[in-house]
């Protein structure tokens, strides 16, 4: 079948789906964790193909990713819960407003319509993606890396076995592709996908958003600074600064950019400590913009927290940048003129993660400045539409003055 | 000055006006509305060039736009204080969360950072735009239609020389660019521009979103219908359909397309009655989506109601669709079903606008699904930003489990 032809039958599907009910979608979300439960033998097996096919190919990291193991599919399967679980974020009235009698304004939330969702090594989102499409009401097409081919599949066949249950929920709500070609083709059908998510490295990111659109949820890069001020605590910025590199090196909420105010005493002994904490010192990077994905942190001296600040706005990725102070005024203003998502005072960047906002489930951390910033919870899947409800009125009226609008809020 | 120089400034300058006060931005919007009044003749004179440069030049319609007579001026200096007296939309906290004890989350509403506007004939709007922009603290780049060069100048002038008392705005934050070449960089220009939005016809919208990858706030078209039901009463339908179609046929929100059910009785009636109130029909349109501009309607008999919300998502525009129909069911479901930004029962197509809904001011009308949908008011040129505060926190700490998230909502 035509790429088109799929995407149109999804978008007709994406109709159906809007309208499901909180219990049902509740329902068939539980149906799914127990079907992969159920199965979990026939996804070990898959992926274990995917393991050996892949093992002279790939990586230590993207094989380790790659491995589906007992606590992964627990994970994976009390994450399904635990989205189910959810408050239903359809249908919910953000504002009724009685234009004028009996002619009634609601704004009403609403899923997107059709998510294109692409991803890498890790079979694991696959099950996290549908559930939260499941949850928002929206239909979804899934392209996967090729190395998880196989437990992808599986997991997708389980989950479409089970999901024949309910006569509610049409077939054509949830697709996977495999080839590139239709990955071309996705990004070029504006009329049926409405947003695409890609969920995988840099590159990938950047060639989606080069190449479509369609609007993309997502995140380049994430070059993420901590400016070290003046009356910065020693031991707290010894320790922010750590957890910030070293926690988790590869992780985009990792700091790659350290400045530090010239009148910071003691800060040939922070560098020190920062060394014997592990982190490789750069003094003289070749780019400022430059994500490391190790423990190499880049650093600066700054005349002032201006400096900082247009250095943050200049070679930022607008991720996440975080002041080390005492003074609150500095804190303030920082937080006000630095243009990121995320910007932090007296705390590890590592923090911008919707499971640690709170959240419950993270479609992505975004670095858009429009729809959805920083980390998006399941709500960056909704969108909201207008209901006016009236008994014959016309713009006529109005325009001539015979009535007049009153704008009553009733909620 | 290379165009991409002046986008570099306008987005620095963009830094500063996000964090002025609302006192300031009302202040600065009473002045520039005072300096309009003051120097209305330099203005008027300024149109009337434009007037005779362009009189043969363009329809009579057009020309109608381009002239600014008292109504307009006294209309346009009443929308700036409107805008003014607006609540700040700007630092309004929409989430209050303690992760832990110490470590706040705040999500905070802020400007989107700089606007690109591009707007034909009607030299009124650069005003508006401007009292738009100061209000949310975006900054922006504007573009007038080239009839309208002399007048857009003179009002451009009057306002930067009023915003030269106020120290605190900088000169930077309201650029006019005036080539085709300027607006080409400018679409390239994702770096420093945020979102751009078209304020003209479906042909300059249509090229704008095929030649840029920043966001698009607009419609191309609007290609609104009207479902008559079979239990639809006979008079309200004639009074919709007539309003709907001839109180602004050029209007993006006036219908295009009557879908009447097969068993409706009195068709013949109600279509005798629309061409006695002016309205053309026209029951073998070469295609569904057209938008007509004048008081042409095409009509068409559907087997039931599925049929008809079917035709609307194939061929509507996702701009505004109605259902007349006795038959509270019916309204619900297809309320529900049709994925457009506005959905109406019993009442004109023509009520989407922002005004009507109550906006204060209107930004556009966006069929966009993501970011901002319908009428678009003042709070779609925010976005937001999560502040987090604490005092040397560590991811670490939560990962190894010495410590746990507990979020709790202070708001």
């Amino acid at each position: 079948m035509r790429f088109e032809e799929i995407a149109k039958r999804v978008k007709s599907a994406s109709i159906k789906t809007a309208s499901l009910s909180s219990d049902i979608k509740k329902n068939i979300l539980y149906t799914i964790a127990e079907a992969l439960q159920k199965n979990s033998e026939i996804i070990f097996k898959a992926n274990e193909k995917d393991l050996n096919e892949n093992k002279d190919k790939v990586s230590q990291s993207v094989y380790n990713r790659l491995k589906l193991d007992e606590n992964k599919m627990r994970d994976m399967i009390s994450g399904i819960k635990d989205v189910a679980e959810l408050e239903d974020i359809i249908g919910k009235v953000l504002l009724k407003r009685e234009l004028d009698e009996g002619l009634v304004l609601k704004k009403i939330t609403c899923p997107i319509g059709v998510l294109g969702i692409i991803f890498e090594a890790r079979p694991d989102v696959i099950a996290q993606i549908i559930s939260l499409a499941v949850k928002s009401g929206n239909a979804v097409i899934l392209k996967g890396g090729k190395e998880s081919l196989n437990t992808n599949k599986e997991i997708f066949n389980v989950i479409k076995t089970a999901l024949k249950q309910f006569n509610e929920y049409p077939d054509d709500a949830i697709v996977q592709i495999f080839t590139h070609d239709d990955v071309n083709e996705m990004l070029k059908c504006s009329k049926y996908i409405d947003l695409i998510i890609p969920r995988g490295g840099n590159k990938l990111v950047k060639f989606i958003k080069e190449n479509t659109q369609i609007p993309v949820l997502g995140h380049e890069a994430g070059i993420c600074h901590i400016f070290l001020d003046k009356t910065a605590d020693f031991d707290m910025s010894v320790k922010i600064i750590t957890d910030s590199k070293t926690q988790y090196p590869s992780a985009c909420n990792s700091v790659e950019t350290l400045l530090i105010h010239k009148d910071f005493e003691n800060s040939d002994k922070l560098l020190k400590a920062l060394e014997i904490n592990g982190i490789t010192l750069d003094h003289k990077p070749e780019q400022w913009d430059y994500e490391h994905g190790d423990k190499t942190l880049a650093y600066k001296y700054v005349e002032d927290m201006n400096e900082a600040i247009n250095h943050i706005n200049t070679y930022g990725s607008g991720h996440t940048d975080c002041i080390i102070t005492d003074d609150n005024n500095n804190a303030e203003l920082f937080k006000k003129q630095v243009d990121s998502a995320g910007v932090y005072h007296n705390v590890s960047t590592r923090f911008a993660d919707g499971f640690r906002y709170g959240f419950g489930a993270e479609v992505g951390i975004s670095t858009n400045k429009t729809h959805a910033r920083g980390p998006v919870g399941i709500d960056g899947l909704t969108i909201y539409k207008y209901e006016l409800e009236g008994n014959g009125q016309t713009v006529k009226e109005y325009v001539t003055g015979e009535k007049q609008f009153h704008h009553k809020d009733l909620i």
